[in-house]
């Protein structure tokens, strides 16, 4: 990314006007040279990269503004389970055309998001395509040298913890998309409306990195579906777990959809898009954690225990009669 | 990008069957967590990103093979250019489905030349797309603190030097579309070949980091077109330069089909797509920088000098005129 000379192109001046007041730190070099810096520090830098789809992660009917927030966010939640402080992002924008009524709104959401988290924009490209708008961001985090959070570090023992209400950003998307939610929810627009800002906007954990490190064993964030993704987090530390369904958090909307049976429980734990904070935390951990994640404003639940073993995590019912999950999470293809 | 564990998805298996064999550094955890890591090792960061989309940067038939390999190219082509040393990268594959006939290729010719140029697979996201296929990559490299060489180092009296020849690349793209150089080379099978290669398979000069990061007082590498390309590194630099047109290396097909006035000079030196170095080198380092491009087989040509002034460079031809340029690069918008 860079902008413009002598003869600015067009797409010099798109990246001069509405990504330039972005990149705020000194190593992006006002994407004036080909390449970012990211200066040494002694900190081991964490690099994760999610990129989202018009049609796919995003309607094309939603706000620009939700759009770029989200695309970074779905990042920035990923580098909060690892532990690590945002340091910046890299930004591919794919777009059909260059029109100032979408970009404006975009660059404005995403750029005051990269205030908010202290994640600066330090380069990317911008491209024209014939399809689907799609943005690609990859972003970078620092956390003392070896110290970051992995999917692996589960032991039997430790508690399975996750922050904020499952399921409520798959119940937006259903709505959005006028499934049973919609019609069943109509009367209640302010839980409507909560529902479908769960799944424009996500809300990255970032705030509890440091508890993360500190306290957690293992830890990844809930993107495509608590039951896949407790899934891969046990295969990655060779354990497996059991989950005590009613412990499971819901929002109060998202509950008394449960309870209406307009959803399934299933659907709630298998949907994507959540960007929780999915945790494993020794029990002599847990209350400290818990203790920070209430300073800072955000809810845990603690929803089982890893136990050994090799097979799937369990999920139960009040009575511990375990429940069979016939899909537990979205895959692409 | 995280690969299977219990209940193992599609695009789980995807990413572990193709691209967890290029994951060969240690901080990519095979593909089994959120993020990789790039470990400290006192340098800076060098974090650069493009984008390839098809129908625009490569064509819907050209060989998946060479698609992995230029989306990398590119993107080694810049860390070159700044002279740092590949470190890494990371991934984003936008897919209308996942074909093992389209995939094995790809990721074959993508990890051979991971390999080869000493940048492996960190991580990324495969998403689906119903568009074109896309291929977004962030390259890290590495380079002592403080030593990126940039656009805006370039002083009067720098000589004006690139290395390989210029033009080629357009050239392929024209054959490949049927445009007027397909007729003119159709008798000279190996030129055609020649041309279309250059098109295809950039070949990044990051053999030449040391010495561009050793004698260059600035860089870039010429991929939108050399005339725009030349004008953004003055501007960057607040300087402007002189080009001596016939000093401009092409290669003997585009030789050729310049002299049989089948394609325009100013087409030559504003098609985009040739990956090759541009730099600002005072003309006491300009021997060593030579010398040391020659031991690495990489041809150089001294094509200008940079003067005092801001206002775009001029293009010379053999008798001193200047030589006015409608066009001076590729812009997508």
């Amino acid at each position: 990314m860079a902008a413009p000379g002598a003869g600015a192109s067009g797409e010099d001046a798109l990246i001069a006007r509405y990504f330039r007041p972005l990149a705020t730190d000194p190593g992006a070099f006002n994407l004036l040279d080909d390449a970012a810096i990211l200066k040494a520090t002694g900190e081991d830098l964490v690099v994760t990269t999610d990129a989202v789809v018009e049609g796919v992660h995003f309607l094309s009917d939603d706000p620009p503004e939700t759009i770029g927030r989200k695309a970074l966010r779905v990042n920035l939640s990923d580098l909060a389970s690892k532990g690590a402080i945002p340091a910046g992002f890299a930004l591919t924008l794919a777009l059909r055309s260059a029109e100032e009524a979408w970009l404006a709104p975009f660059a404005c959401g995403l750029g005051e998001d990269a205030e908010r988290f202290g994640c600066p924009l330090l380069g990317g490209d911008t491209v024209s395509t014939p399809g689907p708008l799609m943005i690609s961001i990859t972003a970078f985090g620092r956390v003392a040298a070896g110290r970051m959070v992995h999917r692996s570090g589960a032991k039997p023992g430790d508690r399975v913890v996750v922050t904020g209400t499952i399921g409520d950003a798959m119940l937006g998307l259903d709505i959005l998309k006028g499934g049973a939610a919609a019609a069943a929810i109509a009367d209640d627009p302010s839980a409507r409306e909560m529902l479908i800002e769960r799944y424009r906007l996500p809300q990255p954990r970032n705030v509890l990195a440091q508890a993360v490190r500190d306290h957690a064993s293992a830890a990844m964030d809930v993107s495509d579906g608590l039951a896949g993704d407790l899934g891969k987090l046990c295969a990655a530390s060779g354990v497996s777990a059991v989950v005590d369904m009613p412990s499971i958090p819901f929002s109060t909307p998202a509950a008394s959809l449960l309870a209406r049976a307009v959803v399934r429980l299933e659907a709630l734990v298998s949907g994507g898009d959540d960007y929780e904070l999915l945790c494993a935390i020794p029990e002599n951990q847990f209350a400290a954690f818990a203790s920070e994640a209430g300073s800072a404003g955000v809810t845990v639940a603690s929803i089982g225990t890893i136990i050994a073993g090799t097979q799937a995590p369990k999920f139960l019912d009040a009575k511990g009669r375990e429940i069979s999950l016939s899909r537990r999470s979205y895959s692409h293809f």
